[in-house]
């Protein structure tokens, strides 16, 4: 696999430490709007007593601590899904539950049906299963169902789904093709790993039933459902979870127990504290106002500033956008342009199993740089457009 | 693999949470021990100032937090091990070190050589490769070097030992065994992956160094050295490391980021902050002196209550002493006793490759349990042993 190594994207986010550089690299929150004093007071909370320190700091069970799945049960019937706590594995992150189910699922030369362009580290959690691909091009609106039914035929191992503001591209599932997918997996027999880091995060439009939900009110057991706290409190903590069928979870649970025993029961208990009583809700309240704004920023720079040859996607929320290229231009050209003008994005070309299908499109993230700094950094990024336009069109005459 | 179950251990420490229920079975630090203060000190420290506080929460680099990077290299060298950063991976704890090793080096059927018995996690994470084993029978000093050298010809992939204080038998390796183990796998090209979690808790004997360190000072890099600060601090908090050549690390922190990005940045900045400053030798003293004692007392309480026929170890450090049954007897049968004499340990059928081999053996902790429960929970496991050699002695007749 010629994937964007780990090594190249670490390369580029050291570049954008770089003192004047503005990224939109990175899928990082915006980090000064940490709560910080929260997550102080649920510290002291947990480690004042010594019942609840000492569990804190002792081993714990893998499953993860009982009362924060409780939440999470709570939290999934408030969106119309039902689950027990035998329905639910925390996991050191979102990523640490695509690996498992890398894991569980994925034998050597089976084939994961994803997106294109779909999530870079779900492509690199599988590729360590060595799992080989059904790339199918989505639009804004998800994959079609012909499409989908036609690489059913094929019977990959499970689908890799995003269905709310894709990284990268921010698409949204609309409805009718949420119903088709989960139709089409009841119908085939082959599961959806529905990954849902952002759904929280919608700055306009309704909220749409998950996968799961439609899945469990057609009687199906086909969805494993991963979301994470990591956009909505904080990534650095690593805390993320999995919804699934109990003899699924209890399997993963042991895949787990060999993998890191637990995940930090002291930062499962400090996630808790400091999410109970409402604080989660009113604190994505303010994430879901300052990313939305954001992100009309970062559109309305575009539409400034961007010739009307590039286009791009208009998210309902998360994270990221995704811009395509005109005609003739190269987003590994154009990268190395914008870093010279101090400002960075990630290269189309990391989000494909075939590379190359991303070499039109860069990935730009919304949510880490303030407004005035999205306003500017989009204004560089133009100008490096229109460099390379101007270069593509004139190219360097063969020396005599 | 018909290894004893995760799910059978779990049963098992369920009913070691049940009131009245004196329990040598699990691997835990004394709770009453835990440096809770200092802990929410810590914490406060790093989510006090904005600086420190959006660093531990934002996402950070896959290698690990580089103060705490730093305070390992500082410690190695204190054991005559010179490393560099380039040479530190910080962990989810040791069991996520030994995944990631499962991961790089196990191919389907590649063996992996043993110490019988061994850690049962360690078999378990390798198992998940599906890792064959070559399990050599070991004694109160380790392996003997012509047996080892007689399994290197049998070209295993690596070499998964514990010279310091063993999970499960309490052994120490001598001087002369570490180095024959050292130049045989320097010989044979065949890496040691060495896993020394307990080395800092010695009782008595002087140190010894680790593989690693005579690797080094032949200038071999053939030793991968695992460590972790779940028994010197905390095991809630999920964080070990792992030193190497930098290549070999290189390759893993890839794995590490495919698996969970990286170990919680909060959890590093706290333990970088709980360990500095002398604390983490200062509270090491204590526990050397509070564990030691413990282990005196179940020592003596086995010659008080335990009958002749059955023999034990004398560990120099660590939490776990080996326990050898008199003949006739089964760890399994002895723990259905023992559970209904409310005591508990861990059978050793747990701990080897082949679970026959450790149906004569019980592996007993001394490091959760305050000493006066200490000497009671012997001498009910006493009772137990007796109550087993009577029954074998006099089998139930035959109804007529």
């Amino acid at each position: 696999m010629q994937r964007m190594t780990s090594s190249a994207i670490r390369d580029l986010l050291k570049y954008t430490l770089q003192p004047g550089m503005i990224s939109f690299a990175g899928g990082m929150p915006a980090p000064e709007l940490f709560p910080l004093e929260r997550f102080r007071e649920a510290a002291n909370r947990v480690l004042a007593e010594p019942a609840s320190g000492r569990s804190a700091l002792q081993y714990g069970i893998t499953e993860g601590f009982v009362p924060l799945r409780e939440m999470i049960v709570r939290h999934a019937a408030r969106y119309g899904l039902q689950a027990g706590l035998e329905n639910v594995l925390i996991t050191s992150g979102s990523q640490q539950a695509l690996d498992l189910i890398g894991k569980l699922l994925i034998g050597r030369a089976d084939r994961v049906l994803v997106e294109a362009p779909t999530y870079l580290g779900a492509l690199q959690a599988f590729d360590a299963y060595e799992a080989e691909y059904l790339a199918l091009p989505a639009d804004e609106a998800g994959l079609a169902p012909e499409a989908l039914a036609a690489a059913l035929e094929r019977r990959p191992k499970f689908m890799y789904l995003l269905p709310n503001f894709q990284n990268p591209s921010g698409a949204t599932w609309s409805l009718a093709r949420r119903q088709a997918a989960v139709g089409l997996a009841a119908a085939h027999g082959i599961p959806i790993v529905e990954d849902d880091p952002y759904g929280q995060l919608r700055y306009e439009g309704g909220h749409l039933p998950s996968l799961m939900r439609l899945d469990r009110a057609a009687s199906g057991t086909n969805v494993l459902y991963l979301s994470t706290f990591s956009k909505t409190l904080a990534p650095g903590v690593r805390l993320g979870w999995i919804i699934g069928p109990a003899e699924v979870i209890a399997r993963l649970v042991q895949l787990k127990q060999s993998t890191d025993l637990h995940t930090s029961g002291f930062v499962q208990q400090v996630i808790y504290e400091v999410a109970r009583g409402g604080f989660l809700d009113e604190h994505i309240r303010q994430l879901r106002e300052a990313y939305g704004t954001r992100r009309d920023v970062m559109l309305e720079a575009l539409r400034t500033f961007l010739p009307p040859e590039a286009t791009w996607t208009h998210p309902e929320g998360g994270l990221f956008l995704w811009l395509r290229l005109p005609d003739g231009l190269d987003c590994h050209g154009l990268l190395t342009a914008a870093l010279e003008q101090q400002v960075a994005f990630v290269p189309g070309t990391a989000f494909f199993a075939d590379r190359d299908a991303g070499r039109r499109f860069c990935r730009l993230n919304f949510s880490n740089a303030q407004p005035e700094q999205i306003w500017e950094g989009i204004r560089r990024l133009g100008r490096a457009v229109e460099a390379q336009m101007a270069a593509a069109a004139s190219p360097v005459p063969e020396p005599a």
